[in-house]
């Protein structure tokens, strides 16, 4: 067995076993803040050396917080390729930290809410993920690991700049609040376009499931601030908050068009992920997330009342890859990983 | 309700009840003699006095027939649209039978294996059918028939070119002899092409399930002699039984090697099908005839054990539209069929 299974459970991260408010549309929320240690060179500019020294100050920062003594300390080079995947398919890290190289290590809360990442992009980066609309909460976690943290080390701030971040995006503030949204409605109605454009004109961006450059899949999407600076964390965070919930009253309106007008072609999309989802032998992991996400769709209306919301979140997380293998305990060749998918999905929906 | 129906019943034709030999792969057998009166204008030379005095003529010689005292006679002057379509769809008649025009009936036995066509292209065409691989005794069949009515009626016949025919790709015999094969395996294992040009060198045609100028759906190829000169009728009849059993022998390979080698591509094929046909809300007919199809494929094999193979022979049948209507004892709309389709495949695949 992997020792990161045996350290963090393959259970795909006990956040997702509850719902939260708007579940049937939000999917989590999360924030994150980019800090970095003073007098040291930003993690890609510095040597093998100084990150280790990185490591092991913000090791020692965080292990004297009284609040953060649950936290399980994950040392990357200890882990293999798809040990790190692993954690980035249950949003744990970031999937530039799962992919790129140096010394690196992350603290992880035993939910799974909270990760502290070490030598990401920035040498810190806190993220506090939720299920559910709780952007707010999701804040209120990382600014309370923020100030504590901020007791034990210096971090490299400039009066007039705010926080300096490796990225010039991230400076200021460092602050990333995201909400994942799922809109198969406004995609059915074909509205997802327009609803788009405003977020993108209320200087917010709609991403992939797995952040910059990853694809829209299973209808859903990322929303996130674009600039940290100009606006204190309060303001950007409400920001987001008032662009999700835009986007979740156009949704449920659009759902509400659904049922009224075209009940029949939902019935028939939601009737045949079930059938495909329960009687096929292979999967792929795209056509699985857009099954998945009919069933979400026909589970949230009403159509399906055979399985719980955080079921269906679950699966969404055990179909990855990284999830099915170390979840299986054994490597997985490529041709047939599309056949375990496919056993995981049914044996999970017959459980129910 | 449709006086067809009352007539005939509304069960999609009880010799689909039964299967017969090498029913996984060989539909039906079926063999159809034209024979004209002599002395008459071919039907479509004929004014509508001279095709109603056909009519009689051969109604008054077919009611002389002993052993044809059972078959209902149908004047197609009573008969809509839908309830000629719903007879072509049962093969209880051609295709040309149910969209032309002029003075015409059929003879009709309960069993609907055998049915006698008054004015389609020819003044007569009997036509037996016969579930399975059964293409001798349905020769046989149409062979007595055409013996009991040559006892009453001068056919028009030459001693040079045999039995004159409307068209003369009939003349000679007068005899189609055809099968329809279920070769999915050959198509998944894409031999089919190869297969369909050696039966095109052995003076056989290939065709779609309803003839001449009909798509191949579901898999489903109609093999049937080109030349009905030359031969006679036993040879005509032995060369497609010949090629039949060729065709049947490689189906059998084909699927012994999907067996072998793609079970697990097989199994998802036939598990999606029945997966979609258990749960979508709406079917397309084109969509239908594939998914049942893949079903027959997997009772064959052995995968599906819950269905005979008769029920879905019988589905094939009455997921047509006509069926549908007829069936449902209603007007359906346009929009609407789909939906009926589906829950008429439904209802037929809970009973089991």
């Amino acid at each position: 067995m992997s020792g990161l299974i045996q350290i963090i459970g393959n259970d795909g991260g006990t956040w997702l076993a509850a719902d939260g408010p708007e579940a049937g549309i939000v999917f989590s929320s999360r924030v994150r803040l980019a800090r970095n240690l003073v007098s040291m060179l930003f993690a890609s500019k510095a040597a093998p050396g100084e990150q280790k020294t990185v490591v092991a100050a913000v090791k020692s920062g965080v292990q004297k917080c009284p609040s953060l003594g649950q936290l399980a300390f994950i040392d990357f080079s200890r882990l293999n390729k798809r040990e790190k995947r692993f954690l980035m398919e249950g949003y744990c890290i970031s999937r530039e930290m799962a992919a790129g190289d140096g010394k690196r290590a992350v603290f992880l809360s035993p939910d799974r809410e909270l990760s502290i990442m070490i030598n990401e992009e920035d040498h810190i980066r806190v993220q506090s993920i939720l299920p559910g609309f709780q952007l707010r909460e999701a804040w209120q976690r990382t600014n309370t690991v923020d100030d504590e943290l901020g007791e034990r080390m210096d971090f490299a701030f400039s009066d007039k700049w705010g926080f300096l971040t490796a990225c010039p995006t991230n400076v200021g503030t460092g602050l990333r609040a995201s909400v994942m949204v799922h809109l198969p409605g406004l995609i059915m109605t074909r509205e997802i376009a327009s609803a788009v454009q405003t977020v993108s004109r209320l200087r917010c961006t709609v991403r992939g499931i797995h952040g910059e450059g990853t694809d829209i899949t299973g209808d859903f999407f990322q929303i996130s601030n674009q600039a940290t600076l100009g606006q204190d964390e309060e303001g950007l965070v409400g920001n987001v908050q008032r662009i999700a919930s835009e986007l979740v009253a156009q949704e449920k309106r659009a759902r509400g068009v659904l049922l009224e007008r075209h009940k029949m072609q939902v019935e028939d999309r939601v009737g045949r992920a079930l059938g495909i989802l329960g009687r096929a032998r292979m999967l792929g992991l795209e056509e699985t997330m857009s099954l998945l996400s009919a069933l979400r769709l026909g589970v949230c209306l009403g159509l399906v009342s055979r399985y719980p919301i955080t079921l269906i979140n679950q699966l969404m997380i055990q179909v990855q890859p990284a999830h099915l293998e170390l979840s299986s305990g054994r490597e997985i060749e490529p041709g047939t990983l599309d056949g375990v998918r496919a056993d995981v999905v049914q044996e999970a929906l017959a459980r129910r």
